[in-house]
């Protein structure tokens, strides 16, 4: 089987990650739409253009389901089940949005995004649709992205910014926070020291995975894996082998040039 | 006359300021690529094909003559002073380098700019050519377009990152400092405040303005400003009218949708 997923940028790779090690034998194609990153502050016209062209791309690549492994293109497609040629279709909200429901005692749900995801209001209509009485408190994190991209996840100027960030979600009390943004798991650790003990961080990537059904033709393939890049990004390939493990086999390509 | 000018986001407005004051009778049509903002971590290639774009476009525009207000998009064509129909063609790379030698006196010049421009060694080699023994010390700034686009100039995270990236041109005793991307001028106070006193200050805007020449022509129009812009993006169009002034008489566009 063949599994396309796609994102702006490193984000995705979280989510490739964990569906790796769910079925390591599938094969994956991974598009990185590094020329026109990020979406997270795109209008929701401007997302809809390039995820319909992100996955026709992959529909071009013989994929057997495709994967939305970004947050921000997720918003303009959470009620989209089907590509235009009828293959499965998954995103990034409802998995995590589940799981939080399932994880809160108090039913204050917090969730860490980007700007249009935040403003999509995606999450408290979905969860309008699941259950009344939930309370969702959302904070824009507009600077996360370009920390996790400049590798500073242990850095103080890290800190200073989640606590900022953090703030409003702690102080309504949020026993649950999801991880709205696919390069936010990357700093789970430093937003689990500022939370206080028990508060549940809900992992999108880990989410979507255990989403995904295992049937048997997903333990077929030769566990290939093929990332075409929008943009010939060094940074984006040094990243990749980090998050992937040097002994991942991965084949680069370059569809735009 | 029509002066078209592009960036891909709010930083080439620096430009458009300095160039309504010194041509206040000129049109002007901006371009702003806010669906493929930013550029500063983008690869040449992907610039290249951006920055050709949007010539084209500024020429559809019936323009007299096209600035790239970027200085990323600038290091790909730094010797290219005509259009594709021969318009005159002006970048961001050489006004402030040449502003930079005159100042000096030791000269040891720094730069801060974006990856992409600091990666392109643009400004050493530029500097090369001119004269001999000028010392380049340049920064990449990643984080300070997010901050400025965030509108936390006047923050202690801004002076924490800031001083970060001086402290290697200030260790290097540079007199001149290049605030080589658009969006740094609006950063100059806080910058001022960390550098020895003495230290210079390049703005790249004024330092364009000043290199066209003021010939009739310029004079002539009517005043009028177009701004397309790629994204609808309200964020832009907010930032636009808080840089331009609430008199600015802009009319917004967008080509794409």
């Amino acid at each position: 089987v063949r599994i396309g997923l796609f994102d702006s940028g490193i984000g995705g790779l979280t989510v490739l990650v964990e569906l790796i090690k769910k079925f390591p034998k599938a094969d994956f194609v991974y598009l990185g739409d590094t020329a026109r990153l990020p979406y997270g502050n795109k209008a929701p016209e401007t997302l809809r253009r390039y995820t319909d062209e992100n996955i026709q791309f992959l529909e071009s690549q013989a994929v057997d389901l495709v994967i939305i492994a970004c947050h921000s293109a997720s918003t303009i497609a959470l009620e989209t089940t089907q590509t235009p040629s009828g293959l499965p279709l998954f995103n990034m909200i409802a998995p995590s949005a589940n799981q939080a429901l399932m994880c809160t005692k108090n039913k204050r749900i917090g969730v860490m995004a980007t700007k249009a995801t935040t403003r999509s209001q995606i999450y408290p209509k979905y969860f309008n649709t699941l259950e009344k009485g939930v309370q969702v408190i959302s904070q824009e994190c507009p600077l996360l992205v370009p920390l996790v991209e400049e590798e500073l996840t242990q850095d103080e100027l890290t800190t200073l910014i989640l606590k900022r960030y953090l703030k409003p979600l702690l102080s309504e009390k949020a026993d649950v926070i999801i991880l709205g943004c696919t390069h936010y798991p990357i700093l789970k650790t430093p937003i689990a020291a500022i939370c206080p003990e028990g508060t549940q961080l809900i992992d999108p990537a880990e989410a979507l995975a255990n989403t995904i059904p295992i049937v048997e033709s997903l333990a077929t393939g030769s566990g290939r894996l093929e990332i075409y890049l929008t943009d010939h990004s060094p940074h984006f390939i040094e990243q990749a082998h980090h998050l992937l493990g040097d002994s991942s086999q991965a084949t680069f390509l370059f569809p735009e040039t």
